[in-house]
């Protein structure tokens, strides 16, 4: 399979990657933090051995900040209801996820309240303005991704960090699709969470995730149980990361997201972000020279955006594009909504969806060649349609 | 490493295991539920799978209705926080874990109550009797521990679930030692719902649990976010399980947990009841010749006990015996509170903890005859202290 499905999962992972979470399951699989024995000590090792590179990837201070959750969701839920309670106020943007906006829509029901600031493309001056004037006398945090998991645009995640502090709110990034991708360094730019995928940019398995901390400021706990220490106490401790880590933890997965980090650390940020951007220049520009190919943002660039490229084909829906895409040249990209109701408002792209490709580190130029050859046969292949507005009347 | 730390987690893992998480790393890494290419409709078949096996080992007609969590307390935590509101009553036994006790200390503050029932040792009807009494005209959830994760004694979850039916309470079994061990049928005995970790008894990965539902009702949902369903929507579905599966799933651990509830139910719960429960008589047996040995409960049953044996030895702590056995004997067990401080006050170990031995399927008689001489080894090893009392008065 040609994959460019990586905006919802990294594939292939680093070899490193695999490796480790068989080691572990072969000859480390017992619970870390639990017991003394050799194998328990070992599996704990592994999992600050984690924390360590994630905090020096993220410019964190302290390996006890970065906490381990199943996924970007979970850091999402435990920040958004950790922090607001009733007659609080939030503000995201209009390009968020519904891992952000299904939580603040849950939480209106316990009497929290949050406005919607409009992302504007090319301009971040307007952007942080919109910020600037949806914020409230009650607003206590600013949630907002880094970047449109739909479209690519990178948000001024640092100079809202700049701004929130100036209002004492509490920033907190969506970084699902930017962590491993965009530099970012939490302590220099005043960002209090950070929450993403391990999966994604990082090159972990499925079924991990971080929230780092960068605050003193401790949101509640979202779940508690056993936590391996303080045993005796029925209050869920007070102590990162132990305070959000209840129950065992996932560390197969935390052993390859371990090698993962490593590997992006290895190869450096910056530089897998400037070539993944150039291969989705290389895609873009094949695209739109094709008959009928919508493309959404501007060219995608270094300090501007994500390597995503959302497109569709003149009348046809996305999801039809991405089955005939995967059907006759094996192609894996993902179509349709991608969770994010709002960022589809944004361009007119509700009905139709998008299909989108994402590059990785392993995504090789001959394979985007091959997808934008791809791209232009199913146009010749496709009947040629009314649009579909009118096809919804002719219902 | 001689492993009897299984309470914890159970190693190995049958190799079909392994190899399931293995190849879904290599092979199946797409995202399921997400989009439409051949990978991620593979993925969500490996889902489905083990959504019908888990369905068919706890009796649930409906693969939708077992929801996967990242461990065991995460599935306590929905149950928990879901079904109790203001007002709201619950009652649990004395042998409950932390994963039970501080969610529900937590809900004080959200003026939640709860009572414990005292189990009686030996008397299924007195323990009954005790749930009886507890409940109140606010009881809204039961919530019970199938066995003691310390000492290996099970309540009469078929009964309490029974006597919830009559009063119309919501009954929620914590199986995390039981399941994969004890048999279990939810709709035969009414049990509402049952939540357990994947990786001891059902023989999967670390960093996968259970939520499996048997009611009409069900708990709000503890987190929302994308589900891959509705996207349009901000409100999270209704549906099971997207409800309660928000965000990426560890798709490599239900891959091996898939193949950890194959391997229980090829070989047969009772069977493999039976087997432990053999083993661990034979380990008390083994223990109870040897002098200073203090063992807590009854001698182990098939049908009052699971393959749990927790011991001491006289005057010392129990975290110095686990050490003396992994560094000179090379055996993991585990030591202390095991996370249960209610259980510990039934025996009087809140200070010794104890050490404890778990069986599973993989464990050896010679393994078990090596322990016993083992401790044996160590009786004659260990220094004659004066009583722990006496010595803490001394300090």
């Amino acid at each position: 399979m040609i994959y460019f499905d990586n905006g919802a999962t990294t594939f292939p992972k680093p070899a490193s990657v695999v490796r480790a979470v068989n080691s572990v399951m072969q000859n480390t699989g017992a619970n870390p933090g639990r017991s003394g024995h050799r194998m328990s000590l070992q599996a704990a090792q592994i999992m600050y051995d984690c924390r360590k590179n994630a905090a020096r990837l993220f410019g964190l201070g302290e390996p006890e900040n970065i906490i381990f959750t199943q996924n970007c969701t979970a850091a999402l839920n435990t920040v958004i209801k950790g922090v607001l309670k009733r007659g609080d106020h939030a503000v995201i943007s209009s390009l968020e996820h519904n891992a952000v906006v299904r939580p603040l829509e849950h939480m209106k029901r316990y009497g929290v309240t949050y406005s919607v600031a409009d992302y504007v493309e090319g301009d971040d001056d307007a952007t942080l303005n919109n910020f600037r004037k949806a914020i409230q006398a009650n607003t206590k945090l600013v949630v907002c991704t880094g970047a449109s998991n739909v479209f690519g645009m990178r948000l001024p995640v640092e100079r809202l960090a700049a701004m929130c502090r100036i209002y004492h709110i509490l920033f907190c990034v969506d970084a699902a699709q930017t962590a491993g991708v965009v530099p970012v360094n939490m302590q220099d730019s005043g960002i209090d969470f950070l929450c993403t995928a391990g999966h994604k940019g990082l090159y972990g398995p499925m079924g991990t995730g971080i929230l780092a901390v960068n605050s003193d400021i401790h949101p509640d706990s979202l779940m508690q149980g056993g936590t391996g220490s303080m045993s005796m106490s029925l209050q869920q401790p007070e102590t990162l990361p132990d305070k959000y880590e209840s129950g065992t933890p996932n560390l197969p997965g935390i052993a390859g997201l371990n090698e993962g980090i490593r590997f992006v650390l290895a190869r450096g940020e910056q530089k897998l972000l400037n070539d993944e951007i150039r291969k989705a220049q290389r895609l873009f520009d094949g695209l739109s020279h094709l008959p009928g190919v919508i493309l959404y943002t501007e060219r995608p660039a270094i300090n501007t955006h994500t390597p995503v490229i959302s497109f569709n084909i003149q009348n046809h829906d996305s999801e039809e594009v991405a089955a005939l895409l995967g059907d006759r040249f094996n192609i894996a990209v993902r179509a349709g909504l991608h969770c994010a109701p709002l960022a589809h408002r944004f361009y007119h792209t509700e009905d139709s969806g998008t299909v989108r490709a994402v590059m990785s580190a392993f995504t090789k130029p001959v394979q985007i060649e091959y997808f934008i050859s791809s791209v232009n046969k199913i146009i010749k292949l496709l009947p040629k349609k009314v649009a579909i507005e009118d096809k919804n009347v002719l219902k």
